[in-house]
């Protein structure tokens, strides 16, 4: 059955909904704009602070009621600049105040803030950069040569340096982000919004095809933002820094859901994985009680507390994502003290959709080695998770068969923006749309999820499956293997056949036999799950954002090795 | 600037929002429906459990899951017996698992749960079956006297006996609430709602003019759970239990936020304050974690503690509203072990609005005795508040100035149900409607809202004003005393002087002298503050929710003593 909502008018001049003769004006004509936030922290929590890192050595910070403050001028800067309602405005930037303020100045007068990934290929970001229809592109001077190589295939009015006055820089029209501050007036009044309307603009590059543009909307980035602030239990009392990219679909979004409990917050600006001492400083000196990474994050976090002989507990909570931690990671961070929360998503999802947490009245045998951090765990409020196998058949709970997890929910895209090829990547199932996330999982009978691997990466071998994701984790356990990368390689006899790519720890470079290997797989794998062939290199392809290019090297190594 | 939302086709047959040229259908036309909090709450914690006291002696347990499978049973039962979409519903229960069947049932398969206050006058019941139009009713059998009394004045096609299956009762025709769930299939196959179609209905009653009615949103009810769900922190490891009456302003809805966080939850049924020794056995057997109720409710658990000379600990929240608690009954509440949230709502705010907590980085002395649990604190997250004098100025935060609160928002409402004096509790300022809460308030320089009065009882004696109410409180903190109502009585000189109603307590009838009491409220308040008369009574006559019928008093008295 589906909706009805055609309105009447009834005796008072009010709407009226036809099927319940009840006024619809009641208290639904407001509309969820994402400058409530703002305007909400600003009010109720106006002396709590944000902290921003904008160099090694600086350090600034302001209250909410400031941050109101300056974005306000920052909107004024941008109407005067000629900024329209529906334009779009990219940026390039770490993790600092001016990122945070971007997306509310821009957003909240109505435009569109499109986060453009410095990792990415300069072809995909001038590609991005054309198809979401940036004219004005805010960035950072450590971005000044990103910039310069790809300005002559763009048509970009103006540039905005975000964190100097001036400079010998070579890109023109150049202006300067304190500038558009400069005598503005403190206040501003933003518009109301339609809630349905855009917020602001991720593009996710997979491994295959033209990165693809995702559009929240105000309404979309708000129901994210409270069910995660429920679902991760913030409070007043936390404080959270920022360690995921916020060009990374929307740092996640959880600075949103902080803001709404009224939390501190710190933007650690420009730093390293390879150099986390920074990170470990502002962790260990403001009482983070809170961040979120990919585990590669979390491990350079936990190789410096170990560096520094770190002998305390740090009472936080880790939220990992991006990819599964295994159990070795998982039980390193509880040493330390950290509560361990495994969350699920992707850019499609606004973008986190699951997490894992222990049900109280829980038979905890449905739970391998009674760990529920292994999982992807359960759905967030509103998403609904369908595992269907290639037939698209329903695959129930407990079945314990691979599927590919298909989801739906309000703050889960329903399509690209601007893309003909949209039918691969969404499916309607049961007359609704739902994204099909690619991932080959097990729901168990208790309804936690389990990432298993791509399910186009599964290797089907004599009718069975190998996870090319399970072999991988557990040689990345092995202490001489740095990185490991298991695809399926035809096969003539069996259909498929596995084949391992491994980068062994530089002072075991050379060091390390088939034998070893083979010998630690038995521990785990059956024999028939195997790599046929083991092969050593000194690093494997990766795209901008380290997923291995496991097209690509199916590609050749099947050629080769068949 | 108000919001543009006409939508125009694209090139790939997606409607576009002509603002951003941003597909809106991209994740937006999902309905927040109410039956998708149980679904998610049988679906994910469908092993959490549900506890009804359903008789002094006999307890039912279920699952979330379970739940779901006699929600939808009831679904079909309510279908075949001819329910239909916009029909509304009336019951009379207390706080037991079928009340909480019926708030899903009912409403979504379209209908809408009219909740009745069996404390009101049968006049007043009378009046809201017939003007929210209500055909059916389900009722306890402890309301069969009440339904006798009325029925001859309504135009019922069915009443429905809630927890009996036989008896002989008068009122016809009668069915019986088990037999709708009878070999009934427990799959229903629930319609997409609107998401602003009416929920459930619940008329406030106040001292002046006819019962007023409020019809929730599925939308409105929606973001009210998820936003209390975030400010009372609730988790997964909460046990929940249903104290205030879900018959009055949803039961303050937060049944629904702990569905969300997937807490076990307990519904005592019948219950009398007078005899609070069942609700303490639950809080000590159950290990209960957080409960909500007015303060008489809690004096009276504290009552029983202190009987039972109670020495452990409770760590519990106690969830405070309905009216301010004193300083006597937060300390001992606390000297327990439970920490103290003092809310603040009303029926048209669905019903919580504010609530009072530390933010850290406060300077504490903007509060009262350094306590912000005697305050009713910060508002909820989206729900925008304003203090206006009489002529509609705006009263700036510690301006130390009282002045009528008003306040809008997403669960706010805009307007009663077919209800023409509208425009004596609604107000238009700066071009939005918003919702006159009738309260007497000061906003300090911290954003603390205090309720000093009701804007009505508040004295103006030669110009300045008394709060009635920090007079009452401060009475009923004199150990024999049991209850005090002020009220202005009209005076020649000064214009109103304040008279003070006092009850003492049964052992000290007699025995207080105005010399007792003016020396106590000397310690105080200042002289010209002093009630002019003190009058000592039996009781004080009240409404059917306990709110002092000041009107009538101040009529009675004014008379008499002017």
């Amino acid at each position: 059955m589906s909706y009805v909502s055609l309105p009447i008018l009834n005796n008072f001049g009010v709407y009226m909904d036809i099927i319940t003769g009840f006024p619809s004006t009641m208290m639904d004509d407001y509309q969820l704009n994402i400058i409530d936030i703002l305007r909400y922290a600003a009010e109720t929590y106006h002396s709590q602070k944000v902290i921003s890192r904008i160099s090694d050595n600086k350090t600034i910070s302001y209250t909410y009621k400031e941050l109101l403050e300056r974005v306000s001028k920052l909107a004024h800067g941008l109407v005067e600049l000629g900024v329209k309602q529906g334009e779009r405005i990219g940026i390039l930037e770490w993790n600092t105040h001016r990122f945070l303020e971007l997306y509310f100045s821009v957003p909240c007068i109505g435009g569109v803030l499109v986060a453009l990934n410095p990792r990415l290929h300069t072809n995909e970001l001038a590609y991005i950069i054309k198809h979401s229809g940036i004219k004005r592109i805010f960035f950072n001077s450590d971005f000044t040569d990103l910039i310069t190589s790809i300005d002559r295939y763009l048509d970009i009015s103006e540039y905005i340096l975000l964190d100097r006055q001036s400079g010998d820089i070579d890109i023109e029209p150049l202006l300067f982000y304190d500038d558009l501050l400069k005598e503005k007036s403190k206040y501003y009044n933003f518009p109301v919004l339609n809630e349905k309307s855009a917020y602001a603009a991720c593009y996710t590059s997979g491994t295959t095809g033209r990165p693809k543009g995702i559009f929240y909307s105000h309404r979309s980035t708000m129901l994210h933002s409270l069910i995660w602030a429920i679902h991760l239990n913030l409070s007043i009392r936390d404080v959270h820094l920022q360690l995921t990219p916020m060009f990374h679909a929307l740092g996640w979004g959880l600075w949103l859901s902080f803001m709404i409990v009224g939390a501190m917050q710190i933007f650690p600006g420009r730093w390293m994985v390879k150099n986390p001492a920074p990170i470990v400083d502002i962790i260990l000196d403001k009482g983070v009680t809170i961040s979120e990474g990919v585990p590669t994050i979390w491990r350079a976090i936990l190789d410096e507390l170990d560096k520094r002989k770190f002998s305390g507990e740090i009472h936080m909570k880790a939220v990992l994502g991006g990819s599964s931690p295994n159990l070795k990671l998982i039980r390193r961070l509880r040493s330390y003290g950290m509560e361990v929360i495994h969350t699920y998503g992707f850019t499609e999802g606004n973008p986190i959709t699951h997490r894992s947490i222990l049900i109280p009245s829980l038979n905890k045998k449905c739970l391998e080695n009674g760990d529920y951090a292994l999982y992807q765990g359960l759905p967030a409020f509103l998403v609904r998770q369908v595992l269907i196998d290639k037939k698209g058949n329903e695959i129930k709970h407990g079945e314990n068969k691979v599927g590919e997890l298909i989801v739906r929910g309000p703050f889960i895209s329903k399509n690209y923006y601007n893309y003909e090829e949209d039918d691969k990547a969404f499916i309607v199932w049961q007359s609704q749309r739902w994204f099909r996330t690619g991932d080959a999982c097990i729901i168990n009978e208790c309804g936690y999820l389990k990432v298993v691997d791509r399910y186009n990466d599964m290797i089907k071998s004599g009718g069975e499956w190998i996870s090319t994701i399970e072999l991988e984790n557990y040689l990345v356990n092995h202490p001489y293997i740095m990185e490991a990368c298991v695809i399926g390689i035809p096969h003539d006899k069996w259909g498929e056949r596995p084949l391992a790519l491994i980068v062994p720890e530089d002072r075991f470079r050379g060091k390390l036999s088939d034998e070893d290997i083979y010998s630690y797989l038995l521990r785990k794998f059956p024999k028939w799950q195997l790599p046929d062939k083991l092969i050593y290199l000194d690093s494997i392809p990766k795209t901008g954002t380290g997923k291995y290019l496991k097209r690509v090297l199916k590609e050749k190594y099947g050629k080769e090795y068949r």
